[in-house]
């Protein structure tokens, strides 16, 4: 088809693709940009700090004036303690919506923060939805946030956070969003959604390498979150404030990744901003579903439900069929697949983000085709009580 | 002489050299190690996440055996923040023993944990002697644990560990070192000095790049933090019990960065260790401080003070000299410094560690007699209170 574009070029060094939620596949041109030293307080690294954060605030949609992007050295799951330990008043109480392992670890992120919070958990993979928020909320008027998951990668479910957002405001409640997987490949517009804060990584859609994440946040949130953190280093308020003052990061950032993300952030832009990334996702995972359908494989979300950022697979009911060796298969044909998290049946996961596009994906589906012949699977259907687990998305 | 080595390589891209105390000039090769990607949770990761946690175990010298490596992603200050809030019980008492920027830190962080302490503040670059220490541990019995700063690069003093060390022991207290600037460079030998948990950075001795650091504790302490520390990321405890159980790192860990350090840790043990790598920084000082004497210099610290990390330099009292133009002249010949910390007196600093030699060091020395020539200034004496002040360390 005329529509069709180039390959994608083939990662460098023979390194095999990584078909996960992050760390992921990225340009080599990005990690190109690794190849030198900052001086961090330096003139030239302020200038890429500055040009990091407004980049970043670009991709929020209509409300980015109202809001500032915050940095912060460390891994996803510290920008999640880092925007709860400093939006979340310490007399205050948080609703978390859990439906897999990251609403499970804001939860224990709280504990250990010692502030109220109350769980709905859907277990493995049900969308918390917005009249059960808005329930939740009006049962208890101590509530004061509401933590959503954006995409939650444990089943690769993309949450409703619009009707979450609309029963939050609705209820005059405050909304905190992780974001981490989805950010800048799903829209996520500030204005629209009024959130209070949402955090995300470098090395997801934006396709950067790991090392530090951030937080977008209403500026009237961050001032208004002076003084309220538990943790020094995790402090949102004390690091923007330094960055406004000084243009710099309170503590050592990492330089390098720094420049990695400026290089992945221009790539971001030219192919199109959160759209055009949206749209090579969403052909990726497209492609990639289609393909492992027709070996017999079966998602576990309903389409309605599947993002385009990681897909859950159940495994095979065929006793040929063992992840370990088909995780080695595939990683010996070029694919790093990742191990499912489903509590009730297994299942495994192939991502859909990172430099990799419609021909990658392709070659994926030829290569668990071939991964299944060699253990000599005959059938990828999944065992009867995973289609029974399914059903209960319908329900 | 015959004992010349070669020069070491010059930056491949022309930037410039970082005489400052981390991020610092890192080997290409060191850089080259990040031009490819990771999965975090492959064996292959797992594999270099052993490699690097062992290694620098090995370089505590006598006790490594009593001791295990707890790699934690963010910066040198996430690491003491983790070291505090994991090995402090809730009802402990700390006494900090501050003189710069990095000791008031740590009460920062201790006001921030809700947990007590008290401060011994010498003030700019006094160094807190043992009998001191003795003395405090024995007027408060209520003190549990010692913080001290190896090397405080406020000033750039290195501060008398040993008797520190002592002192606490014979009053039965428990030791926390700070070595961020040190450690790599600096003998800091488990066994002799009997510390709880120390902790350094990637990016400074070992001449890694910025993104994680990592604390050393011996084993019995680790296993009696659990539960203790006020932070889900910043959990020693938790990284370490993830780590020993699955080989991973709890969340997302830097992993090109993680790449860069153990290429960074092979060159240091191909130098000779600790004490290879100790010996071209003291050289490193040792040309570069008489050079700048010898233009009229003068450092604040005797040199029985002086690290081999970083010097602090009066500024000359000539009015023309004008730190903002000597550091942009200094840095046109390719040369970052550090401006200088000092509360009382003007001052700059410059790094000695790095990827840099005694040929580096002596060019630096050259440069700094170009820019006070460029500037107009005939001599580069300090102003008389400057040596006034610098009275008080003999006093």
């Amino acid at each position: 088809m005329s529509t069709e574009k180039p390959p994608l070029p083939a990662p460098r060094l023979g390194e095999p693709y990584l078909l996960t939620p992050g760390p992921l596949t990225t340009a080599y041109e990005v990690k190109q940009a690794m190849l030198r030293d900052w001086g961090s307080w330096d003139d030239d690294f302020r200038a890429m700090t500055r040009e990091l954060r407004s980049r970043l605030l670009a991709l929020v949609g209509t409300g980015a004036d109202a809001n500032d992007c915050v940095p912060i050295q460390g891994s996803g799951s510290y920008c999640v303690e880092a925007m709860l330990g400093s939006f979340v008043p310490k007399d205050g109480k948080v609703l978390v919506l859990a439906n897999g392992a990251y609403g499970l670890r804001a939860a224990q992120t709280m504990e250990y923060l010692g502030r109220a919070f109350t769980l709905i958990n859907k277990g493995d993979y049900l969308p918390p939805r917005g009249a059960e928020v808005a329930q939740a909320l009006a049962d208890d008027p101590a509530i004061t946030h509401v933590l959503a998951i954006h995409c939650e990668t444990s089943s690769g479910i993309l949450n409703p956070v619009e009707e979450i957002a609309e029963a939050t405001r609705a209820a005059g409640r405050k909304l905190l969003i992780d974001s981490m997987s989805a950010f800048g490949a799903v829209e996520l517009d500030a204005g629209k959604l009024g959130y209070t804060a949402m955090v995300s990584s470098a090395n997801k859609c934006i396709e950067g390498v790991p090392g530090f994440g951030f937080v977008i946040a209403r500026k009237d949130e961050i001032e208004a979150a002076r003084g309220n953190s538990h943790s020094l280093s995790l402090d949102v308020h004390a690091q923007w404030a330094t960055m406004e003052k000084t243009g710099q990061w309170r503590f050592t950032p990492p330089t390098h990744v720094v420049a990695a993300f400026i290089e992945a952030l221009k790539a971001h832009e030219a192919e199109g901003g959160v759209e055009g990334r949206g749209a090579r996702y969403t052909e990726n995972r497209d492609v990639m579903v289609a393909g492992m359908r027709g070996l017999g494989f079966e998602t576990l979300l309903a389409d309605r439900w599947l993002s385009p950022i990681i897909v859950t697979f159940f495994c095979p009911a065929d006793p040929k069929f063992e992840f370990a060796r088909f995780y080695e298969l595939m990683k010996a044909q070029g694919f790093i697949i990742y191990p499912g998290k489903l509590t009730v049946v297994d299942s495994f996961r192939v991502g859909c983000i990172g430099q990799m596009d419609a021909h990658v994906m392709r070659k994926v589906v030829e290569a668990a085709r071939a991964a299944l012949k060699d253990m000599g699977v005959e059938s990828a259907a999944p065992p009867a009580e995973a289609l029974e687990e399914r059903k209960k998305l319908a329900a």
